[in-house]
């Protein structure tokens, strides 16, 4: 259950409904998430946020499905249960199959194992990995 | 300060130099890292976790640049120094370029911003984004 | 489903029931939380936990709200539930504006977002900032 | 040693001048951190988090000293070393003394030690502190 | 709702049932975890998961029960709902009390708390503490 | 560098120095740690934190060497370097071999990798496991 209220494109003011509005444009959707209404209690936080992810998930050097799966794992590292559910529908709908879906966990599972054990340890940083 | 001895080539047992050979061979260098040397302590553990790397770092479904990244993108997270010059060393020896490097602390950066908005404030997930 | 089994006031032991009492008469309420119920399986640690949070959140060189929201940024970052809910709970009751708690969280995702980026980059500690 | 160059003043094209001159105008000093000169390797990135810096961090339902609090639990949470050094000397700056460092830790240290038993407790949410 | 299909035994292939199989014959018991099934997706990732799991908490230089008790303590400061779900039911079987919980809790919630104040801070490592 | 002045006892006040003489008596040693001098700049906490400290550690349901190990499982998983040093040390003290440090590293390892796995395809807690 929320915490904060989460508003509706028929109640919302304005300048929600504006950021709702080229929500779904740009995604091509009829609805917006929860996450966006419960930011938008604070419509320029809504339109801040909102500017962030449309700038840094639009292509670029990387290639977007490659950002859904970088998102992925760190939310998977998190432990963030929303952002799991919203990005791995996000990456499915994008082209990530199963079996990406499972390598790219194996890959999660395998970092946060030996970033642990080498903080555990201590281990000096070799010299030639230093630029 | 590593809090045990790293294990030197010269030094080690049957058991450790083969894993050490391998690694070697199957990155077309001529030494290892500190992480190795200090598993090492315990024969069994490096070559489980060597293992363990070799299989899931390799090509298959997710290109192996990729998958470079997602460590790249978890130890950033979990903000493990050694884990980021290693896999950073090891991207760009496949072909990350800065601006790929920077597009990826910028989904870093995004992911870990909305991760914890998301949990502070309670938002449900959508019931559209359950499989 | 909590792991151990929640202690009732009317079931509790006299050392818990003298903590219990303690917590109602210093926030002027008749009941306790389950984190309170959970902990009394261990009399010791329940009342050592008490003592600890009747000291730290008392009026003293910050004000008691702004530790109640120091306790819900930290909670968000670590993805607590139960915390996240508890703790607003509590500042709402000591004045927290839906504005507040809003503005709270930009700070928390910000801090979140530059903390990572900077580890990724393994940006060297400016001199000046040093003590 | 950062994993990218730090981009200087000097060298440093238009686009990224003007955003540290708007940098040094807003606090008023005649420097900017390494954070920012490794942000500029990403101009647009560079931009996009300045002006999320100076939005969120300026005054508004809460005060900036405030702000800055939170920033430090949050940066000692998540063990960020280059935050906790520039976002305490910039506490400092605005008036934190001491004391209230020491306050402040006293309950970083709390919540970090309730989020987790209530964690591996399970505790369950109470009824009543959902809104 | 898990991410991918539960893979029950019935309808597994041989690679998946011959894991399962192994997992019921060292444990003793007729059933497999929700865990398993989900890495049943990806058949190499269960078996090395399964292959690692078994040689890391079978017997060694450590008693088993301990073993569980840090996998608990480390579960608890991730905050993983399954993982201490699914340990603690493991290390009570093996003789875990709700008195030995209880302290476990006591060290996890102390760790986590002068972890984050040391980092916060920044404390100098004692020369003395360095082997 | 210490954001704070590592109060020394040669110019500690009287409820300091009374700190510190029961670590040193505690521990059977004629020094105390920089963690110890940090939390001195506010004589309350330092108190409440050794009494804290004191109480946790002793021999209880648990070891104290259990205990120890628990400490080390934590502060490497929340990457604390301080507290990866000075709680190793300790174990050191009480017993704790190489193959039990690499030992402890392998579950921490594994319990940091299992957890992401869990989390990130959100799989369903077996109802068995629930008590």
């Amino acid at each position: 259950m929320s915490l904060v209220t989460l508003v509706e494109y028929a109640g919302a003011p304005a300048e929600v409904r504006a950021v709702y509005d080229d929500i779904m444009k740009t995604r091509g959707v009829d609805w917006v998430g929860n996450f966006w209404k419960g930011l938008a209690n604070d419509p320029a936080q809504l339109r801040r946020t909102w500017e962030h992810v449309k700038q840094v998930m639009a292509p670029g050097a990387l290639d977007p499905l490659v950002k859904e799966m970088v998102y992925i794992a760190v939310s998977a590292t998190n432990g963030c249960e929303y952002c799991t559910y919203s990005h791995t529908a996000s990456a499915r709908k994008q082209g990530m199959s199963d079996a990406m879906l499972m390598e790219l966990m194996a890959v999660v599972g395998l970092a946060n194992h030996t970033n642990r054990v080498v903080n555990g340890l201590r281990i000096d940083v070799d010299e030639r990995f230093k630029p």
